[in-house]
């Protein structure tokens, strides 16, 4: 069934609110979870309503919890998530990142005891509306181990970058780079497991540490860095920079000690994220920055079968915004029930 | 042969000013080179004298160059390295972002005009001594292409990054990251070339653009970014990222408009530098920073065949300060006789 991108916010708001999120928590998460949907980033979307509430029942993400900032200078600044959601914490994150990087010319926005952050590029949206040039990295619960390791310590630890574009001085849409360290997604080896089927060796570690192509024996281990597959460490190595920076610079808690996102019970994830925000203005000035993006931009989409990151996305929110997003009867069903409790 | 490292030092800093530099960029350079040599970096190390002297020789680098600062503000500053070699500027570059991120909490000094700055992690020594955790970034001649790309766009682009540790409150070796983003350095290729032997495919693409397990055919072709040989497009993702960061917001020259630094004769290269520093004490402080660190550092440490990375370049560089460092002795005569024109 098609829904507006607004009648889908109000459904996915009700829905956590129903499960105790205040409207401060609710609206903000909402909103991000339905951009993802609108995106295309259905991992990130709309699935994740039911999961969301059910953290919100068992004590795991606190409805009512107000992000505050705990400490303050010119280009640098820790927010404390008080437990609730990512997304309102981010939100005020990169707010006031873009605010301190007008000045200090950079600005790092660090959140902790934080949640599920999603999309990492998500967050950035604001931070290239305002015509700045941002990085965003967190750390999740623990799916990896390190390089010549047995069992999992890092998170996937997604990494994403916004670059603003601007064609004959309009700002288009901006690239949006969004990646997570590990081989594959674990949806994919999930598909692979419910099927039956072999998985490549390279994706993924038994419950025993050792390389398995058995999809449900990888479901019980651990997933493997990218790289891996051709015995590279440099996946797990910046795995374990991403973790080190989240971690050691706000007191976060490390992905292996924060319980899968995947179970209703467990604990209060605690995780955390950075945004950094970067004004070309204070570097070598807006004229410069936008005629070297396009130059190799240009030169990218002239070499074959190349499309920029992030492009796909933008249409496809365009489109969305249009015609209402297309979600299948059955979770729109789920998410009413969620509202109705 | 063994050499101490002050002498080694200064048969480099003669090499390089006989070729025309003045003691401000010898100096540096040479010293950064053999820090290279010292800690097991022997690519970044003194086999590149030569190549630096034929640079100077043939106008690739301005020897008398002065590296100054264009623009600052309280967290960002942007240094012309006005086409003398990299290390003076990123010294410049290091030393100020320290100092500007004791006020702001973070700072990033970015380098234009800049030459090949060997091993990234080194730059970052300084940061860790200072007690701040440490980012460099690069860009590097053209020698990848984008994913799904025929030719070399984008530099094999390196990372670094630098987290001082405290045990006991002590100060000791900091975990140094340091990698670039192709599947394999060149030289591997270069090697199996040599021998006649085959590479893996996923390594490289040949001059058409398609997959090769051809060394030679490589070497006339491009390499192929990490994780590209399962069909991944993160190492290129990522090569992207950073050739956008140091270049767009610089004004520097893409990989693809500088010539490779194995060609005596060619342009200025023109590339540019990161140097990102962040202080603990502006966001949860130095107590919090080191418990977080040595905790995640010794879980990694207890499982398996796991060693930190950086570790092993301290013990060798300690070894060196005792012993000297083993040269084989063409090297040595090789460095002499530049010294001599």
């Amino acid at each position: 069934m098609k829904l507006s991108l607004s009648d889908t916010e109000t459904l996915a708001t009700n829905a956590l609110m129903a499960a105790g999120a205040a409207p401060h928590q609710a609206k903000p998460t909402a909103r991000a979870l339905v951009m993802a949907e609108a995106m295309g980033l259905a991992s990130h979307g709309l699935t994740r309503v039911a999961m969301y509430a059910a953290h919100l029942r068992h004590d795991r993400v606190d409805g009512q919890a107000k992000p505050k900032i705990i400490k303050q200078s010119a280009g640098a600044v820790l927010i404390d998530a008080a437990d609730g959601f990512a997304y309102p914490a981010c939100d005020l994150a990169a707010t006031r990142a873009i605010k301190l990087a007008e000045f200090a010319g950079t600005a790092l926005a660090a959140v902790t005891n934080s949640h599920h952050f999603g999309a990492a590029g998500l967050l950035l949206h604001q931070v290239a509306l305002a015509g700045r040039v941002g990085i965003a990295l967190g750390n999740s619960p623990a799916a990896m181990p390190f390089a010549g390791g047995k069992r999992a310590i890092l998170g996937t630890n997604p990494i994403a970058a916004v670059f603003p574009r601007y064609v004959k001085g309009v700002m288009v849409d901006p690239v949006v780079i969004d990646l997570s360290l590990s081989e594959v997604a674990r949806g994919k080896i999930m598909v692979a497991a419910k099927k039956g089927e072999k998985i490549p060796l390279g994706w993924a570690l038994d419950e025993k540490g050792h390389p398995t192509n058995d999809a449900a024996a990888a479901m019980q281990g651990s997933m493997l860095p990218f790289g891996a597959a051709t015995g590279g460490v440099k996946g797990a190595v910046l795995a374990l920079m991403i973790e080190l920076l989240v971690t050691s610079l706000t007191g976060a808690h490390f992905g292996a000690e924060a319980d899968s996102f995947f179970q209703d019970h467990g604990n209060k994830p605690k995780i955390a994220q950075m945004i950094l925000v970067i004004n070309p203005l204070a570097l070598a000035g807006n004229t410069v920055y936008a005629e070297r993006n396009e130059t190799l931009l240009n030169a990218i989409l002239g070499d074959g079968n190349v499309r920029l990151p992030g492009v796909r996305r933008f249409e496809l929110l365009r489109q969305a915004e249009q015609d209402g997003i297309e979600i299948p009867d059955s979770l729109i069903e789920q998410i009413r029930n969620l509202a109705k409790v």
